[in-house]
């Protein structure tokens, strides 16, 4: 992997919910940031994002420019159709620049789906890797967990689970600077007879794996911090994932309730409402910024479609991260090494001899 | 079913974690507060809970007896084995007291998986049910969603989830007193067309059935009240609630940590941890006492191993309730006047005539 003086991002500017504006504010504020390390390419609608450079009081330069696409994937379009039928989208023109390696990274707080689409279709998969993955960071009590995959393969089978594995060891590694962390198989119960078939299986085949498999997890060990990098298929990860999002907002709802009591709830709500707020600052996501699709051939980063504007900067930040990382190089190697690999089935034959 | 002038429970006096003392503690409490229609008669090792009542400062009495039973099931116990070879379990014994008619309810804070086999193996399904089941409540915004399955049923069939929602739909009803229910598939996104083979063949059967069936939530929705009855199986349930239990834990560690940072903030996390307590009280699962096994010929009601003495109290309480109510003959008439009775397959083909 090449490693220019300047890591060039591809910004889909039409993206996400407050598109161009927080978009075309992140950039800058990501410019601010990084210095001359870095450069950023506004792709979308070049009119709109050059009113909206104005009305912020800047313009195009080298280190930011604009590339126009005349259309706009929306939050509504359905992903796979649209990223084929809108060939000129913000999207699939920023994703193309990426391919054809006019920028080492695209980014996108766009629709989820489409991104995930187009990165599968156009820059296609790492060697080894069936399914590509999204993953996400939940805060846990000793730091963060990783949890995938996020909703981007409802069905799983068991290859596909230990290739999620591998993926997010990969990357807990690289962004947490955990040289071995730990991986587990969200499950029913900690004994290894539990769970569906599928992730009876998956079991086997991490028992045998090189990764610092510590077994099953339960759904109360994600926030206790019980493993690093927490593997299940999309249905129940996209499931536990927007739950945890919903909680601080119950407990917005809650508090607010509460303080309709009485006026004295009310003064007490209003000093710890603050406090709360401050303390729960790290389950913002806007502070992860993005997440990349693991296992395909380039670095594509995927935003909230709600970032603020410092949620667009962290996530242009983390592409240029992973841009200059190795780690399709490694996810291809460990692929490759491991014992896995030959066939699906070999897997369980191997971890019977091996350290279950 | 007859209405006796006093409800007899049997408890299982050696089920909790604080086995028999909060099973005692709970049982006068409950009594204290129901007077003289209530009677509890507890199940175990005879001299340790005689010895329990006597450090109470309390004894025997018609209202409070005691039923000897050998031995007792751990909650490392394999369920279903141990139900079949501790024939002389408290739970066993306590199951068969009311089996036998000489108890309206069986109530146990013990070996969740145990209760459930031993309700199945003792009392037998309710007609029409494949697959006996058990929910538990998550307080949301607006009230609370009962959540089921909620462990029970890891595999499960579309027919299976169809049956879910009809017991579900009948017990909300009951407990909180609401004509017709919400009732939703939990699933990654709101169209029908998501989701794994399972959840859209039970959208399908639900869709044409004669529930309140407002589609498909997500994970966000459970908290926002979008739906009272969220049925699926029992691996994404057993999950999501387990979650769900975590949140308070989570919560303090966290508020601990900030507290740690400064002593300013230790003083705002000092005024603020009180108020977070108390409004967020009705989180505590003592609340809820206990969840009935829906679908068996009887009533068994499984608390939290970990329940206080206020727990036991609610969870013999809601026996009581069960018991005094008609829930399992209005299982077995609307499983019966479904139109999805007759075939798993043919509620398909009625679902498309219908209202999808």
């Amino acid at each position: 992997m090449k490693s220019p003086d300047t890591l060039r991002i591809a910004l889909d500017a039409m993206g996400g919910d407050h598109a161009p504006r927080n978009e075309v504010e992140g950039a800058r504020k990501a410019l601010d940031r990084s210095g001359p390390s870095l450069g950023i390419i506004l792709v979308g609608d070049e009119a709109a994002i050059r009113a909206e450079l104005s009305r912020q009081g800047s313009s195009e330069s080298p280190a930011l420019s604009i590339v126009h696409a005349s259309q706009v994937i929306t939050m509504e379009d359905p992903p796979t159709a649209s990223v084929k039928l809108k060939k000129d989208s913000s999207l699939a023109v920023g994703m193309r620049l990426h391919k054809e390696g006019r920028a080492e990274a695209f980014a996108s707080a766009g629709n989820t789906g489409a991104v995930l689409s187009a990165s599968t279709l156009i820059l296609g998969r790492v060697r080894g890797v069936s399914r590509p993955t999204i993953g996400a960071f939940i805060p846990s009590e000793h730091g963060k967990c990783l949890v995938l995959d996020a909703g981007t393969n409802v069905d799983c089978r068991p290859r596909h689970l230990y290739e999620f594995a591998v993926m997010g060891s990969i990357y807990y590694r690289m962004i947490c600077r955990k040289e071995r962390p730990s991986v587990a198989l969200l499950n029913v119960g900690e004994e290894k007879t539990k769970g569906t078939e599928a992730v009876l299986e998956a079991h086997r085949l991490l028992s045998g794996s090189a990764l610092n498999f510590i077994g099953n997890v339960e759904g109360r060990d994600i926030l206790r911090s019980t493993a690093d990098v927490v593997v299940c298929d999309g249905f129940v990860g996209n499931i536990i994932l927007k739950f945890a999002e919903s909680v601080p907002g119950f407990l917005k709802t809650h508090l607010r309730r509460f303080a309709e009591t009485s006026l004295m709830q009310k003064l007490q709500v209003g000093i710890a409402a603050p406090v709360l707020k401050k303390a729960l600052s790290d389950m913002d996501p806007n502070e992860e910024g993005g997440v990349p699709v693991l296992g395909v051939n380039g670095v594509s980063i995927i935003g909230h479609g709600s970032s603020s504007p410092r949620g667009i900067m962290n996530m242009i930040l983390r592409a240029a991260e992973v841009a200059a990382s190795r780690i399709n190089q490694q996810i291809e190697e460990e692929l490759a090494g491991s014992a896995m690999q030959p066939t699906v089935d070999g897997g369980a034959a191997l971890a019977e001899t091996g350290r279950i």
